[in-house]
């Protein structure tokens, strides 16, 4: 029934659009050019179709529940976000690293500056949505209540107020993929990473093949949350002593508190590293800063279905679960050990101005090869606590070590590998 | 540089299919037989497009990354997952709700079991995937140490064990829609939703308009974990009491404990109630059983970057946050107060042959209308603790409270939710 819809306001479908196609009023864009109106706005309205100046549209993944509402009859067709009082809490930018060549491809640096900079363009109807938002927020978490009765963490009415709560400024960010620029971070054509994102995805998007002259995706993926402890301005001073971590998304752990791996408790720990950090004064009188930046790649990327897959796969498999069939198992199942790629996670830290990160709470070689070979230096790396690892995590964390992750203790052979056992399915 | 892309071993590029093209080898599907082969296979496969049954692919938004991987090299176009050891761990359904009419729309009954009930057709070479995962857990969750601590929980070393873990079974699931169904739902006509899908995602997949003989659309969202406390088997059972939680999630709150909403406190509060409930020995000597379904449907499927840009205009309106302006912010930035929609979340329910809720934890009106709509009892209705909520979490509660939300205590009018107010941005 769908092959011949009903009339509708918006009129006949156009399957696909081809180059001059729908282009009239649609403004360039210049990516890494510095002066914003030489960029150019990024426009993935739904609402004008003819402005559009990208592959695909806002919000990620939302689009669809957008597109839903849309068909439900909730949300008028030609809904334009009011955009009065939502302009970011914190000024971030803009700085040399915005227009530095390929230093940013997959995020847009003016982001969360649109109704700023753009307010002419958008007074005279362009239909410019941020994609970057940027607020206070106070966060409570039993963990860092704990460091407090245990006298690890003292309030200072700042950074971490008596009641337990931390004041942090948030910012969310969806992605917006340049794609020469990602093209060359994953060191193939751009013709082969439009066809790939094409095929690969059952046909996602035909404007990813037949529009070369369309450089910017919006790809419908989770984007990323960052949660900064102190003056945000203090990130792009590499004077001033930053903590940070890099986190990648993990439901089970972070929010339900799962034991086969460490996510939740490496985040904690995080946490109160940035906190500790953020409060020390240091010379001249001023305070650290701390960052967590918190990635939407669920299960390394694979999704929760392939996780929940591999884990029965480990734990039933002959011998039980043991730390060195542990990449194994994930790449029986889904082909891969690791489809996260933190080929374009140090972006977010260049867009925050980021040159050196004094104390870097993670243990991933990926991440901190990423960070580092994109020209930001580490002088520490902070390793979890032993006592924060659950039991059954340690067939994960000494794997890990094993295959190359930081620590200060001793790397496992593959006899010792053997003899590290999760617990099994009951 | 994409208009002709360098020859591939996939040969030339299919920019849309039309009925008939590619259909030989691609089985049929009958949604709601109850027969699994009259029902048939759900295939998303990328790599043998010739078996494609559906519109969409796997993994729901991280068929993006798979695609990357395969872009970069790291992934063998095609691989084929090795489901060895990787079957469910508790045997769920078929239910009789399996096969009622419409009763299911948005997930494949089937698609934990596709190995044991399709192997035939692996073996012959269907690339068939599950599109959900059943495996054990022990979560560990700061909360639930600390009602022990106060002895409003005590371990049994069943449900909640001496070091504060809960046992549960957790349950991966992915979004696999039958379009006819999901547009009855809507009270839309499946042109129409098809049309909306495809227009106002900015182009995706061209097949939904195209396809009409294509029924099943595996789109890149986010999909639900269930955890389930006790015996998974006694959730079909209307005698066995239920306590069950459908939270949508909250990223801010549910991680980092932001106290700016009550997603975080009424979560653990629900994960309480469900070891409660488990534990509780009935007549006949068995006990309960819990329910937690956690949606991926960050800030009322709006995203996080509109949410925080609702969050700035709350703070900033003159007045200050209030009780009385807070669905008009929503409304003002989004279009559309809530982009949840309900009508598809029941499903899940009936998927598990859940006929009654005894003990429903949540106080949300489209929810409990939802599920009492889709034929599912609810004996009661368990409001949050007035002591979870935090100060900032006010205005949303009252909000949500004078707008028809449950309660066992007083309603708000007008003048009440003016003066409630929120913290400004400091």
């Amino acid at each position: 029934m769908a092959r011949d819809p009903s009339p509708s306001p918006a009129g006949h479908i156009r399957l696909t659009s081809h180059p001059g196609q729908g282009a009239a009023g649609a403004p360039p864009i210049r990516w890494g050019e510095a002066d914003p109106h030489a960029r150019g706005p990024v426009v993935g309205t739904t609402t004008s179709r003819h402005q559009r100046n990208v592959v695909g549209t806002h919000s990620g993944s939302y689009g669809v529940y957008r597109a839903l509402a849309v068909a439900a009859g909730n949300l008028e067709r030609g809904h334009r976000a009011d955009l009065t009082n939502t302009a970011p809490t914190d000024p971030i930018g803009p700085c040399p690293q915005w227009s530095e060549p390929e230093r940013i491809v997959s995020i847009d640096p003016w982001g969360a500056r649109v109704a700023e900079v753009f307010a002419e363009q958008i007074a005279a109807g362009l239909d410019i949505r941020p994609t970057i938002a940027v607020t206070k927020a106070h966060i409570h978490l039993p963990e860092v209540r704990q460091a407090m009765a245990f006298q690890r963490l003292k309030p200072d009415g700042r950074i971490l107020l008596e009641d337990g709560s931390a004041a942090v400024t948030k910012i969310a960010v969806e992605p917006v993929w340049w794609l020469p620029g990602v093209a060359r971070r994953f060191k193939v054509s751009e013709a082969e990473l439009r066809r790939a994102l094409f095929e690969e995805t059952g046909g996602m998007y035909p404007e990813l093949v037949t529009r070369s002259d369309i450089e910017v995706f919006l790809p419908p993926i989770g984007g990323q949350t960052l949660y900064v402890f102190g003056d945000v301005r203090d990130l792009a001073d590499p004077s001033v002593t930053l903590t940070a971590r890099i986190h990648d998304e993990c439901n089970g752990s972070d929010v339900f508190g799962s034991d086969i791996c460490t996510c939740r408790p490496y985040l904690t720990h995080a946490i109160e590293e940035c906190i500790e950090g953020a409060q020390a004064i240091e010379h001249g009188g001023r305070g650290g800063v701390g960052l967590i930046a918190y990635s939407r790649k669920e299960g390394r990327a694979l999704g929760e279905v392939t996780k929940f897959l591999v884990y029965n796969a480990r734990k039933r498999q002959v011998g039980g679960d043991s730390a060195d069939k542990y990449f194994l198992r994930t790449e029986c199942v889904a082909g891969v050990q690791d489809m996260r790629f933190q080929e374009l996670m140090p972006d977010v830290l260049h867009w925050l101005g980021i040159r050196r990160i004094h104390r870097l709470v993670s243990m991933s070689n990926d991440k901190f090869d990423a960070i580092t070979g994109s020209g930001i230096e580490v002088v520490e790396r902070i390793k979890i606590p032993d006592e924060l690892v659950p039991a059954d995590a340690m067939v994960e964390i000494q794997a890990k070590i094993a295959a190359g992750y930081f620590t200060t203790g001793e790397v496992p052979d593959e006899a010792d590998l053997a003899a590290v056992k999760g617990r099994g399915l009951e």
